[in-house]
């Protein structure tokens, strides 16, 4: 089988390795058949996280179960299965409290000695806790399987973003970020019934396709300037405000733009020095949190949306490459002339 | 009439003053009884906020409506009150939305052109919204009234830290801080049903009343130390962290010990350059909250478990002073012989 195989920055090869196999007793072996490129497989492509040559990358897919460990439940082999982001068993008392985040068994994908998502197929472990069966009976190029791909990690991050930040109906929200996570953001708020929904990014194209998502307002300026457009869109500031890029900069104008009573919920993996406007958020009763989506949490309502048509981030994908042609994928995200690249396996 | 004046860093004298008036039509006139002295006094006391000279201080009382303007509604003269300690008109949308303290047209106790608690009368702004009723009939020496008192800041904010961090009951909790703050966020905890509850502080004789006010466990080791300390009493950390004291250490301590999952409130004034670990935050999921008590909020819900005798911090007053030796009350808390110290007027 063939798989993508990190060796260095902006060095990944398709390779042929050892086919995927059952090892411990709670793994299942997973034909993929669409993966997907993340925003944060950009770090190590950049060179920013360095891996050890060798290491299976992607944690984003939807595949068919070929084969199965003897301990996993729920189960059987030919299903057609979603992968939560994070590996986890499900039955922890962290997964039982919605946080398989930190799950007692958990890992995640394309760790040393697990495999990664990019490939056509894979050993997961603790399947049972870590892929959510989907609707049975869709041929592999069904397109609504790129609607439902998203769930796997960026929709749900979005909707993460949105539970963080009290996203409620009627609700002013703000969205620091145009990328494929705060595009999904947009969605996730619209779904929730927010009444004014701005988003901030850089990128024409992308605001645009923010509009079509939900946002009622856009705003392209930064810092500062930024900041004074939201006020001028929402006098005080709004309620809820979802950052989706993890930077210094985000971080202070997700602060400054929330409401007094106001919640900051940051999605983006964190790359700053932690730094934020305390005084801001004591005068104001604030609220900031922090995390890594819990996918398996997410994903069966979210389901329900995206089959009734009501949710559709699929625009995301600005590209489909061919797994020989992973590496094209990267660059368009890479250059910024992808949000978003799907894999068909 | 006369009351506490500010003329410098320790500098404060008990002066004559102009007869307390009513001046707008929402205003009421208090014939203070008690007052006591905020551990946020020593800022201005300690000379590291400078105030002009000739300010009045003080927000911390318990009174008589004496007069009351013609807008002020749910008061009549002979009222016994308690003031919360932020002047809120009770009717904009901050204040309908529980956030007093961002009212429109809020203002602080002790602000310029606005009198202080700690005399013997005061005008209230805002009355209506401000000052709460208390139950008739109680003789200004009521003892009753001693154990009331601290619900008018100390106790709220205690209080708050614990709403800020989802104390719930069968929670860990953990209070960062043994002064007056932290003291009453102990007992909060225990009144919200907490499971275990430590207090880490540095004073012996405060960490021996709060396992008095229900502290299951107490840390007296600060940094590292004291957040190896609370894991090894709660191996993941705990749920709710009260952070009572605003400094950067406590902050850090804080934000170490919050379980996957967890809430940190932070109630101590923030005097810190505002750091956080967000990288922990993020990987685990833990949401930061800090604010200013709503104490108008919380009073009503607070006072019926002080009436009926299953909350009672009145032991945080160690020393109890009559208006004229108010500045040996300040030296008392400034040398931390006292932990907090009544004005019996």
């Amino acid at each position: 089988m063939r798989a993508v195989v990190y060796h260095g920055a902006r060095d990944l090869r398709v390779e042929t390795v050892s086919d995927a196999s059952i090892i411990d007793p709670t793994d299942a072996v997973v034909r993929v058949t669409h993966a997907a490129i993340c925003g944060s497989d950009l770090w190590f492509y950049r060179g920013i996280n360095v891996l050890e040559p060798g290491r299976r990358v992607g944690h984003e897919f939807i595949g068919v179960v070929e084969d199965i460990g003897p301990e996993v439940s729920g189960l059987r082999r030919g299903d057609r299965v979603i992968a939560s982001m994070v590996i986890a068993d499900g039955s922890c008392d962290y997964c039982l409290d919605g946080l398989p985040t930190n799950c007692r068994r958990g890992a995640f994908f394309a760790w040393p000695g697990i495999d990664g998502g990019q490939g056509e197929a894979l050993r997961v472990p603790q399947a049972g806790g870590t892929l959510v069966r989907l609707p049975g009976g869709l041929p592999d190029d069904d397109p609504l399987l790129e609607r439902i791909l998203p769930l796997t990690d960026v929709l749900s991050t979005g909707h993460h973003a949105a539970m963080l930040s009290n996203v409620a109906p009627g609700s002013t929200v703000a969205v620091v970020g145009d990328g494929a996570v705060g595009l999904c953001a947009v969605q996730a708020a619209a779904r929730l019934g927010a009444d004014q929904i701005v988003l901030m990014g850089a990128h024409p194209d992308r605001l645009e396709l923010g509009r079509r998502f939900g946002a009622t307002d856009v705003v392209q300026a930064r810092g500062a300037e930024g900041v004074a457009a939201v006020f001028q869109l929402a006098a005080d500031g709004v309620h809820s405000v979802m950052e989706c890029v993890g930077t210094q900069d985000s971080l202070d104008t997700a602060v400054a733009i929330a409401r007094p009573g106001g919640h900051v919920g940051m999605v983006g993996a964190p790359h700053t020095n932690g730094q934020i406007d305390i005084g801001r958020i004591f005068r104001n009763n604030i609220s900031v949190k922090a995390g890594i989506a819990p996918a398996q949490r997410y994903i069966a309502d979210l389901l329900v949306s995206v089959l009734n048509g009501s949710l559709d981030v699929s625009p995301i994908f600005t590209s489909t490459v061919a797994l020989a042609d992973v590496v094209a994928g990267y660059e368009g995200m890479d250059s910024r002339r992808d949000i978003k690249v799907l894999v068909k396996i």
